[in-house]
This record gives structure tokens, C-alpha cells and sequence, in this order.
């Protein structure tokens, strides 16, 4: 079965689709929607067709899964409802505390256009998710810890660059390592933000700007930085370009629960991310579960789901009987 | 909900599913099935039936899922296929190359009845297969691997015991810790079965036995000691009975892979498991699962499945509703 993509937006996201979609042979790109104008982009696959976000109904019968490749806090809520009554969709909504009500918005467009929709898909949200739910179920009596890192942040790295007198900014959130094994001793230890995670932040300073005001600015940030420990470094531009220029990322779900006629057994199950690009690793899980989608969508199953709803096989080319002789 | 389950043999694993269905509220141990005496069995349970195994029939609609505890050598290829035509099953066999013939033996016992299958569940097979394939899906070029250990593997132990002037004998299965570093970085590095594992013996000799002997024909057992490089220490049967009474286990499962334009990027994905118990872990996998069997018979869908067939909320107790919002 070979499957149909569209991808809606052109950012880190929408490039990472485009590499995945060349790993994965049951797939072709069909087009890259863009809002702006087509002809100032271009993109890496020779013969694909750009075209614009104005026209993408004209690619209805065109395409089996649309891949929305925008923001969460303003793209997604809008376009993922829209494109949904046309197409069948998939994106990667973020917005942790607003994905019932997105999900509501989506579901609502899918079962009016009769398509099937994914939303939440990535990582966190996403595989995360996946192994907070499946740990818990598992382990009813325990306690989940997620981790995120060592990777860039950027929203903390675009809140740095917004004080006065920063050229640039890039911020890594680092889990702290006492907390990460005092977790996986299966103690359930109890954690303040302070104590899982650091924020180390690499910043460019205007020349004559008052580094120690722009330190202070940035340590007492309220929500991005204040509950935390952080280290400031302030390094030149070619530094940054040079030593800071990738967006890797990564994580931890770790869960320890108790087991047994007294609860006397302690289990530990722990997932862990190390990625060298957070974007193309991304893109990787969305194009899994587009195929996911696509297989869906041709069984007649209408409407919104998440990673929760899925049957794993349905993410891999392999038939049912690979899968079981070659990786059960 | 409340589902309704019976146990199908009652030694370690059946013990771990009787300790995992009171961590579940919406389950209920309707019976415990035996080919002993039953009179002779005293289970943890107040007010549980213990009944012949050869009664069984007899609880046809009072049970919504019979967990099966046998063992995969000679109890569970005869006993799932048996019980799937009466009863909603599920199974930890564990003979991964015996896996599709006994899939198809179920299958068509299940198919049959009008019954829910589940076959291979556990953590290998289980939930380590579950990572294999949801990681090589998303990564598709890559490298896969699993290490098992530090933990207590019984066909081992049992080997060891079968020599001449051995009493008892606990053998301890260990990754070695350099391989795990390798394949952690990415390396993807071809790993010879030596140097992936360590094997660690604690024998107990009779009074004035050949422990040179026994060391050697430990370390030079084909299949299960050859390959591998082998610690044999001899202790006394009081040390057994005090250190290595306990049955953990636990392992890996890695998978490396590449990204990107030029495949530039790399990415690891791990999973790891770290078990004070291993039939009590084994027990709360199948026990979640259970809970997807019978969901998955209440909604018609009849026949053999594994874990790469059922959507992960299944498992849980949990609404969609509820899901979505706290953990996805």
C-alpha cells in the first residue's frame, strides 16, 4: 500500500517529515503547502510540488494523510479543525492542559468530513505519553516521574532573547542526576521543580550591556526560570553559532511501583529519549502514526484519536506475521 | 466494569496474577484452577474457589478471562488451545520460535468459540517485543537490541543442577556494562553473544565433590554456558538459601537509529526494566492485559491477538476522558 503525503507548513517540523517520508518506501510526498509565496521555496525532494496553503483544497483526492507542521499556540487550534473536515490529519499539538478541547475541535471536523484524525503526536505528547500510560496501568501502585533533557528549550531561549540587551540566547534543560537515580532506586521519592531539573543558559550580550542586570533579569523570571537553579554563561556569537547551533533533545519516564502479597516488591520501568535533532526525531513518530492513520481511515474509522488508541502494529510496514515471528 | 478471572495453575505466576488482581479494583478472582488435589492447595485469597482443573467447564459463564500459568515446554501449546474454545484466554508463552504455530493453534481454538485470545504476554515476550517493534517503526534505519539481566534465569539454574554432585545451583544472567555503553552512543557495534552477556553461578557441591569438575562441565555446556564467559562460585546451601533466594530480573531494550538529510543525525530509544520479582511483574502485564481481553470480547472481536494488536488504552482502567487529560 503506498501512502499519500501532505505536509502544511515548512518549518524544522515540516523538514523532518520530508526526510522521514524518504526512510519509509510505502510512502510519497505529494505536495508541501506553504503560507508563503510558493515560488520563494525550496524544498529538498526534486519534484514535488509546492503550492500554496490557499489552494490545498484542490489536493482533497490527493492526498491520504495531511501532516500540519505549525505551532501550537497559534496555527494548530486553527488549521488542524480546518484541514480535518477535508482530510485525514495529523499534527503534533503540544499545548499539554488544551489537548481535550482541541481534541474536541478536531473530533468534531473529522466526523463531519468523514476523515480520521491524530492529534498530540511526538514525543511529549507522545511516545512519553504512551509509556506513562502503559506504566501505570501496569504498575497501579507507583508513582510516574517525566524528565526532559538534556536538550534546548525554545521557549525558554526565546524568553531569554526577549530581555534588553541580548542578541541571542540559547537555554538546555538538564535533568539533575541525583533525582534521576534516587527515582530509579524506586524509593518514589518526592521532587520539587528545583530538584529535577537545572536550566544552563548560553547568552550573547550586546557590547556595553549590563550582563549582571540581564543575569539577574533572567534567574528571577517568573515560570521560565525562577523555581529553578540556572547557570548563565554569556559567550560571543561565534560561540553560539559555533558550539550551540544544534536542537537536541531527550527525556526520561520513569515509573516505580510495588507488587506482591504486602506490596514488598519494588519494579522499576523507565523510558529514555537521547536525540541528536528533536524535530527529525519527531517528524519520525507523526510519520509512523500517519501510516497508523492511513491504515484507519481505510478500515472506516472516523473521527479524533491519540497515541492511547492505536494498536501498535499499525505503526510498522511489516506485516502481522513478521512482526510476530521476527520481534514478538 | 468488573471482569471476571479464573487461574489456571497455581505456582509462581499464578501467585503473582492472585497478588496483581487485588491491586485492581474492577477484577474479581472468581477460581483457581489446579490438576492437584484441590483440597490440598490453600491459596492468599479468602472465599476463592479452588477447583480440579478438570471442572473447569463447569465455569464457562462465570469468567470473563481464564489466565493461563502453565508452562511453555509442554502446558501451554496443549492447555490455550483447549481452554480458547470455552473461555477468553490469555497466555505468557514464551518459546518465541514456536510462536506462530502456537498463534494459529489458538487462533483457530478461539475462532472456533467465539472467544478473545492473548497470546506471549509478559516483558519477553510482552512488553519488550511491544518496544522493539514500536522503536524500529519509528527509527527504520537502526539497530535493535535487548539485554536481559542482572537477573535469575530458572533454565539456566536448572541446567546446572542437573550435573552430577550438584545440590542446587541459582545462575545469574548479566549484561556487560561496556556492550550497553556502546549501544547507548550510537555506535550501533556488532556484539558477539559473549560479549553482550556475563553468566554468574552460586552452586552448592555435595560433601567431597569434583567442584573442578562441575566448574568445568558448567562452563563448557553447550547452548547454555559455552559462549558465554562464566563465574562459577561454590557456597554452602545455608548461603544459597540466605542471598539468592529471590527471583528479580529485568533487562533492555535498545534501539539506535538515523535521521536526516545524509542520515547525520542519530537517535537512541531505551527501555529498561528492573524487577524484584519477575513472575510478579509477568503477573501485572498479563493482569492489564486481561482487562483488554475483556474489553476486546465484550466488543466481538474474536480470535488469537498479541500485544502489537491492542490499543494501549485498553489496558487501563481509565476513561479516554481521563487519560487525555492527565497523562497524555
Amino acid at each position: 500500500m503506498n501512502i499519500r503525503i501532505g505536509i502544511f507548513g515548512y518549518g524544522n517540523l515540516g523538514k523532518g517529515i520530508e526526510n522521514a517520508i524518504r526512510q519509509n518506501p510505502d510512502m510519497t510526498l505529494v505536495a508541501v503547502f506553504t503560507r508563503r509565496d510558493p515560488k520563494s521555496l525550496t524544498i529538498a525532494t526534486e519534484g514535488v510540488t509546492v503550492a500554496s496553503a490557499d489552494d490545498v483544497l484542490a489536493y482533497k483526492d490527493k492526498i491520504d494523510v495531511m501532516i500540519l507542521c505549525g505551532g501550537s499556540a497559534t496555527d494548530l487550534p486553527v488549521q488542524t479543525p480546518m484541514l480535518a473536515e477535508h482530510f485525514s490529519v495529523i499534527d503534533s499539538f503540544d499545548t499539554h492542559a488544551k489537548i481535550p478541547q482541541h481534541f474536541a475541535a478536531v473530533n468534531e471536523a473529522a466526523q463531519k468530513g468523514k476523515n480520521t484524525a491524530m492529534i498530540s503526536v511526538g514525543w511529549d505528547p507522545g511516545m512519553f505519553s504512551l509509556n506513562r500510560m502503559l506504566s501505570s496501568a501496569i504498575l497501579p501502585d507507583g508513582a510516574d516521574y517525566t524528565f526532559w533533557g538534556k536538550g534546548v528549550s525554545q521557549g525558554h531561549s526565546d524568553a531569554i532573547r526577549r530581555i534588553q540587551g541580548v542578541v541571542d540566547a540559547k537555554q538546555y534543560t538538564i535533568p539533575i542526576e541525583d533525582a534521576l537515580e534516587a527515582v530509579r532506586s524506586g524509593k518514589a521519592p518526592a521532587l520539587t521543580t528545583r530538584e529535577k531539573h537545572l536550566r544552563e543558559c548560553f547568552v550573547v550580550a550586546e557590547d556595553g550591556a549590563d550582563t549582571a542586570r540581564i543575569e539577574k533579569e533572567i534567574k528571577e523570571m517568573p515560570n521560565y526560570f525562577a523555581d529553578y537553579d540556572t547557570v548563565v554563561h554569556f559567550i560571543t556569537l561565534d560561540e553560539l553559532r559555533r558550539d550551540h547551533s544544534g536542537i537536541p533533545h531527550g527525556g526520561f519516564v520513569i515509573r516505580s511501583g510495588k507488587t506482591g502479597k504486602d506490596l514488598e516488591n519494588t519494579h522499576v520501568i523507565e523510558y529514555s529519549l537521547k536525540l541528536d535533532s528533536n524535530p527529525e526525531f519527531t517528524a519520525s513518530v507523526i510519520v509512523a502514526y500517519a501510516r497508523a492513520t492511513a491504515r484507519m481511515h481505510r478500515e472506516g474509522k472516523v473521527g479524533c484519536f491519540t497515541v492511547f488508541d492505536i494498536p501498535p502494529a499499525y505503526l510498522s510496514p511489516k506485516t502481522s506475521e513478521e512482526l510476530m515471528a521476527k520481534l514478538l
